[in-house]
């Protein structure tokens, strides 16, 4: 599957005005040329269209060098919402944001679990209506809705594929449907993919960056943002760092390949591995149902961080297995700076981003050109859901940049 | 290291007519229009400099439904060439190539070996001159000469750092010295990157394909082309296959990180493990020094495709090795297609071709969404200079796509 051809003019460059206006701040228009190397008339047009819309907004003059004052632009924060949805097994997480990024509103209500995939749907669209209420948006300025899910999705990009936690939702027609049931135009992405963009948007990362998320909920996954742009591969499944083999000869994955390091790293692997000696984490209430996962591991990551000798050896192994594998990924991206997101980073990430710091450190293959810096999502749990939102941003600035609002 | 921001016009735009009409063959001016989304008047102004400047030429008419016939423009093969030279320790590859990528000429004389590098580098230039003059190409239509060498660079681009086979060259301030000493301009890369380049050029593969070369000479490396150019990375280290690490608890790697793929799949780990029972490899005249491990790997290349057991037994490890770090590769990008370039695939290539197919059509994460195709090179010998040539046919073409041209 090939990407569409790339659109040199339009919605490009204006794409490229919002994101240069995001990143670096308010900005006149005579550096908005600078920045961007398009003509003075493109960029009227451009930032005349966006006041229109209410994307832009004039936040004050500066005093300029022997002519008149300029008149800065700034990202209209309040004019366009955007509603970002992640569907897990265990919570569903909504968020609403202003075009700035940030967080307007949000809302945890119950996962999918086992419930039919139709079911869930339905509940979703009905707490979305109730959620915007709650929040007071109206409905006429939310640009659309963006759900997340776990699991790969299909080349055409309605449906999951293969998804380890909600196998039922395999070949469940989701695009579609929530397009019938929400009144705003909605996309469907991967949520480790979407807390890229969410982190780059919020951020205020430069496009110039070379970015990544590494994030852990249930599984390991991972998102790279390119010129302001999330690499999707040829099927919008790449980035698939979960599954790196970190041992040729390891264990068999889900996947259907050897050595994963999500075999060796995420909350199943690190549960299972306590599950062998339960007498030691005997008081920490562990379950150690595949319902419970989520909030097993939070236990075990909570004794960690509280000193329990044993949960902590056994985050410590499973940030040192993420680490080898961010370390190959690092060589592959040659990143400037990754961030960890994801609900599984929400307690004990500290001692992940330690370990991926000192293993990058050194035993980074570009160690000696540059350093590449590691940060904790300022809300690990959200991350993904804030990502939906950002891509929604994002696509309605910049049709074609990324999924497609449906309808 | 950030890179610089990408001009959405002037540049970028003449690069994407240039592409499309490589990729397409003969096009005419609407059919451009439509490919880029360019305004018809960019077009007709983009496509009159690439005339004037002799990159394109008209190359015949055809029926237009209701309207005169359209004139059809094609790359000029002729007007314009680049020289690429590939600077190894065993040898130098000089090849000379037209705008259409097909090599022109091409010769292999000694390389670097322990030679004082501004011997060598002397040696490189008056080599230069004599080559041009057997090939009968006149230095004014040399838009200028690609310098690929196996290792890292620094960040500003001019100097090796530690490169394994090419020591005494780390920090030598090369790009300077071949600016000093070649009449004209000179670009310097990494040759894995390069080879990935040359493939996409001379394959005409689409810029919407998700492309990459795998590269095996001494070391293993990778180049991968997203929207027709190379991922760089922050630092130009971007790619860096060989270290992937394929068992974190492996051994350690000159790079400094652990269970590099390298250590287990390139010819200095084939010759290791051959060096532990030589009796077995008693005929096939290996000398088991660092200079000759090169040609000691084609030796045993050799024997292993004309069935020599032990041989096949060791190459066939290799591949699988190998290709445990392509299917971790293709699950971070997510590819359409991979070529198999560079010398150490130039026998028993297609050994390494079948082991990565096999592993990519029964493990890739994304198998059920897309094929992932892997041929060899039609020349990996010649691979990384040919794409030397290609990267100076493209940063002449489009500046500021790649690294530039000094001076």
């Amino acid at each position: 599957m090939a990407r569409p051809e790339m659109i040199a003019s339009g919605p490009g460059s204006r794409a490229l005005v919002v994101d240069i206006v995001r990143s670096s701040g308010p900005i006149s228009r005579v550096e908005l040329t600078q920045a961007t190397g398009l003509t003075q008339p493109s960029i009227s047009n451009i930032v005349r269209h966006l006041l229109e819309t209410g994307v832009l907004r004039e936040s004050g003059r500066v005093a300029s060098t022997g002519g008149k004052p300029r008149t800065l632009l700034e990202i209209n924060p309040t004019a366009l919402y955007a509603v970002g949805i992640q569907l897990g097994f265990e919570a569903m997480t909504f968020v609403a944001a202003g075009a700035g990024g940030g967080t307007v509103a949000r809302q945890l209500v119950d996962g999918a679990a086992v419930a039919e995939p139709q079911d869930v749907v339905e509940r979703l669209a009905a707490q979305f209506a109730s959620f915007i209420d709650i929040a007071g948006i109206s409905v006429d300025t939310i640009a659309g809705v963006g759900v997340v899910v776990p699991g790969p999705l299909s080349p055409a990009g309605g449906t999951m594929f293969r998804s380890p936690t909600l196998r039922r939702w395999e070949g469940f027609p989701l695009l579609e449907r929530l397009a019938a049931l929400l009144p705003v135009p909605v996309l469907l992405d991967n949520d480790a993919a979407a807390a890229a963009v969410g982190e780059f948007w919020t951020r205020r990362i430069a496009r110039t960056e070379t970015f990544a998320t590494v994030y852990m909920g249930t599984g390991i996954g991972a998102g790279v943002v390119l010129d302001g742009a999330l690499l999707r591969g040829s099927s919008s499944n790449a980035a698939e760092l979960g599954h790196m083999t970190i041992d040729a000869d390891g264990v068999a994955c889900s996947c259907g390949n050897v050595g994963c390091v999500e075999r060796y790293a995420a909350p199943a692997a690190v549960l299972s591995d306590a599950g062998t000696a339960p007498r030691r984490f005997a008081g920490l209430g562990l379950e150690f149902t595949e319902h419970t996962t989520g909030s097993d591991f939070d236990r075990l990551a909570r004794a960690a961080v509280n000193g329990h000798e044993a949960a902590r050896g056994l985050l410590e192994h499973s940030a040192d297995r993420l680490a080898a594998a961010v370390v190959s990924f690092n060589n592959v991206f040659d990143l400037d700076s990754i961030v960890l997101a994801g609900p599984s980073f929400a307690i004990a990430g500290s001692m992940y981003a330690r370990a991926a710091r000192a293993r990058i450190e050194q035993t980074s293959f570009a160690r000696q050109a540059h350093g590449t810096t590691i940060e904790i999502a300022a809300n690990p749990r959200d991350s993904a859901a804030i990502g939906a939102a950002a891509l929604v941003l994002q696509s309605s600035v910049a049709p074609g940049h990324g999924p497609a609002l449906h309808p």
